[in-house]
């Protein structure tokens, strides 16, 4: 299933040797048509991967045949050299596919500042392109993992189509567009005009809120494939929901299996005066090294949201606001609630309520705890 | 020495029974004139403890007869009642001088979140009082520690007059203007104006730019006070010179006694276009959790460096950014450069220099790394 859910579309997973597990890390996903619509979002850091580099401007013509991804090397920081290697894979993609390079965009992810290893990779390709077949999905999903401890796929069904999906990502998950690699597959008749509409809308409202430590990759990319092998047209609303709820599937899924972590966090922010000021004092709560270490310590220390509250610039007055965590309101009015006793913090997913008493807009964005496991794991990655 | 190495300040620090450790936690700074010159820098944090907003008010004056400080408690997020906590601890303090409560700063740092045991520390402000003399300013420095290990104090001797000062901040040290408590006493003869011109320009360069853990307290609080006992008017560039050499070293110990901390970076980046850029560069490699965490393992990952500055607006060409830890430039052109293994990080003082190939202004910024020791110190604190 997941990218090969709907019809028209073939994908594989295999072992290159990029890895030194020697587990699958090369993917494929292939485009049969006949229409070949598509749209990406890209990081918004300003060192970009040589694959981001590459695959924007395929995203520019607006069309896709297929996409090669690989683990292990994220092909970053490696200058002109490092691009002349995506144009290869893409070149070497397109020459298997008798296609045109242009329209093959290019992921990778792994160990930032080190070459690939082209000849592994090459062949890589050539065996994925031959391997695949419409049953491929799951091991195309497989083939992306980095620290990642399981696949992360997903799929909806709407009337006469299907969108398929699947994504990896586990550390320097702080998406400003995107997140991490994710492929997204519809079987739906779109224009590329409206996968790019559609995607950048589904994906600020989804992977755009998530942030596991705050860390922004250089090789963010999240792209939507359309072949219109169903023949159908879709409702535009109906499709945009149906696409939201598999990037917030995955979205989800990244979150649950981010490094180290062993709490799911959702941090709600209501009474806000705007959608962004929502946003704004939530990612700040997300990304508080001291509130993420207290749930880790399942200590309901409410002075730490405050605490990152007050460094945004968003309308609140400090005696009027009110904290909640797993629903006891220990904060109410800037000062002591509810008995903190109350908090029940013991369950992994935990929900933080933030009240801001200035209006009627509100934003969720999901973060995890900080372990010492994401120590332990980060402190250790190259070495 | 510290705040007492001045002529006309005396000190005292005693245990009134807020840290349950039963150690020194309310200090005293005395300033016996003949002049009461000061200006207080406070956090940019919009959730303000007590003692913040009835500093600033005292400070608006431009005018402290006495500084009385309590670890144990913040007196934060404490809503009405704790405000009054703080007048009543002012009123006290001035019965006791027999001298105004308009004229006696507070400071308090220790949890959030809960009120302070009134009648233990109005004993204790007795106490010290009582105690103050010429030879308290260790006791008092001593009694102003909350996770810190040590206490820290600093001074510098100028043309006929002294710069004395002591500071407490262990956690939470991302000063947006000063960072935690920082009391800094001269018997230079100034103005208040003076003070307030020079406090800010010598913080901006020294509190302002340590940044252990990213998070913004809600007491931060750096006073200077002024008491014109020597009869020197200085010369003010002599005078900007020393009190910066004071906040830099009280600040240098500031980090160097991070909560659990392993190393203590210096983040330089040279070659921006202008100092705001260096800075802004240099923070946000000082915050990235990914980049602090390699440091711990001892890795030199300037890919997590470089991922760090492509978040910034800075003026920067991705592939013009040169690296170097310990002096060894890794990064050149903004991929590989020399070789990483000979990059030693066992000590615990680590430089890390940017060149942004922009122009030709600098600055740096002291972070440290993110340990196993802060998660585990972090997670229990309340608890």
């Amino acid at each position: 299933m997941s990218v090969t859910a709907p019809r028209g579309f073939r994908a594989a997973g295999v072992a290159a040797g990029l890895k030194p597990s020697g587990n699958r890390d090369v993917a494929v996903v292939i485009n049969d048509g006949p229409s070949r619509a598509a749209a990406g979002v890209f990081t918004r850091n300003r060192v970009k991967a040589a694959p981001v580099l590459w695959s924007e401007q395929v995203l520019k013509g607006g069309r896709v045949r297929a996409v090669v991804l690989n683990a292990g090397n994220a092909n970053a920081c490696t200058g002109a050299p490092g691009f002349q290697d995506t144009h290869a894979t893409a070149e070497r993609a397109a020459a298997a596919l008798d296609d045109s390079a242009a329209e093959i965009a290019v992921c990778s992810t792994g160990l930032i500042g080190e070459r690939l290893p082209m000849p592994e990779l090459l062949a890589g390709v050539d065996a994925v392109i031959a391997e695949a077949a419409r049953d491929g999905g799951l091991a195309a999903a497989d083939a992306i993992r980095t620290t990642d401890t399981v696949a992360k796929i997903a799929f909806k069904r709407g009337e006469g189509y299907t969108i398929g999906g699947m994504a990896k990502g586990a550390g320097m998950l702080a998406p400003s567009l995107a997140t991490m690699l994710s492929v997204i597959t519809t079987d739906a008749d779109l224009t590329a005009e409206q996968c790019d509409r559609l995607l950048r809308r589904a994906t600020s409202v989804t992977f755009d809120r998530i942030d596991s430590d705050g860390c922004l990759s250089t090789n963010d990319t999240v792209l939507l494939l359309a072949n219109a092998a169903s023949g159908v047209v879709p409702d535009e609303a109906e499709f945009a929901r149906l696409l939201t709820e598999v990037c917030d599937d995955l979205a989800r899924q990244l979150i649950a299996d981010a490094e180290g972590a062993s709490k799911s966090i959702a941090i709600e922010v209501v009474g806000a005066a705007s959608e962004d000021d929502a946003v704004t004092v939530a990612r700040a709560i997300a990304r508080n090294n001291l509130f993420k270490c207290a749930i880790y310590g399942e200590d309901p220390n409410w002075g730490r949201v405050l605490a990152a509250v007050g460094t945004t610039d968003a309308a609140f007055e400090p005696d009027q606001l009110n904290v909640a965590i797993n629903g006891v309101w220990i904060c109410r009015g800037g000062a002591v609630g509810d008995d903190r006793a109350k908090v029940d913090l013991k369950p992994r997913d935990v929900t933080v309520t933030v009240d801001l008493s200035a209006g009627s807009s509100a934003a969720t964005v999901w973060t995890t705890d900080l372990t010492v496991e994401y120590v332990h794991e980060n402190s250790a990655y190259t070495t």
